[in-house]
């Protein structure tokens, strides 16, 4: 069974809703969780806030933050996954951050590293990766790993 | 060359930035036009509106219109491509918004049928169409009709 598939029965079995948050992934995510029939059940919308301005714009990530710690940081994943759960009600708010490249890398973040946020009831986890690969791998391996990421936590796994 | 990166060459070319809304398509778009790698220079934002709700709050789309039209009419495909130009400030605003199936069909609006909407300047084109296949076909077909939409009016060919 595809994580999204997995996805689709632990939301449904908690009766609980989820809204994303993507940079890097840049829809890919959105559109796996959409791949399942039914998944307006559960899945109430996603938001590719590709340019700092739609981050401010869309899911009131502080400016300050942006400028401060940067796009792709942990904080900024955080701020994501928090906004788009306030913009949207859902219980549980998923976010990914990163550079898929091929441009866009620095000495202290690397293409490939990608920050992935969760925000559901008082928690706001956030785990870092540093994915190898071309864009369209890192892409696809950023959505795995975020589709991982939630379902560990739902599942119960995640401490 | 792939309608995405047609489409890339023709923004970059004239310095305009899009924004895409989705419903049925789920994000698909929005993935395919960031797999082109640079795509942070034109593409803003893409905003998956899946609930009524969130085509509502995110979208500006008018509840009244919704009940009166359904999510998946010809005025609210107009609506939806209006309101991501007008809550990113993107030049070109792309919606769709059709019925992937399995279920949600009626004998008016059966599965494949999907409106495209566009907004740029004063333009606010509308399309419907009527694909046939299952929830992946018809999601593919979606966001090619939807890239090809785009791509005949900014290449003049659409009047």
């Amino acid at each position: 069974m595809s994580p999204e598939e997995r996805l689709a029965g632990v939301l449904a079995a908690r009766g609980l809703t989820i809204a994303v948050a993507e940079s890097c992934t840049g829809g890919l995510i959105s559109s796996r969780i959409t791949d399942v029939a039914g998944a307006s059940a559960y899945f109430l919308a996603g938001l590719v806030t590709y340019s700092n301005e739609a981050k401010e714009a869309l899911l009131s990530v502080p400016r300050d933050l942006l400028m401060a710690k940067g796009a792709v940081s942990r904080e900024v994943a955080g701020a994501m996954a928090e906004g788009v759960r306030r913009a949207t009600g859902a219980d549980v708010g998923l976010s990914v951050t990163g550079i898929a490249g091929p441009g866009g890398g620095t000495e202290e973040k690397p293409v490939g590293t990608v920050y992935m946020g969760l925000s559901a009831g008082t928690d706001c986890p956030v785990r870092c990766h540093r994915f190898e690969g071309d864009r369209a791998s890192i892409k696809q391996q950023s959505a795995d790993g975020a589709l991982e990421f939630v379902l560990a936590y739902l599942e119960g796994g995640l401490r």
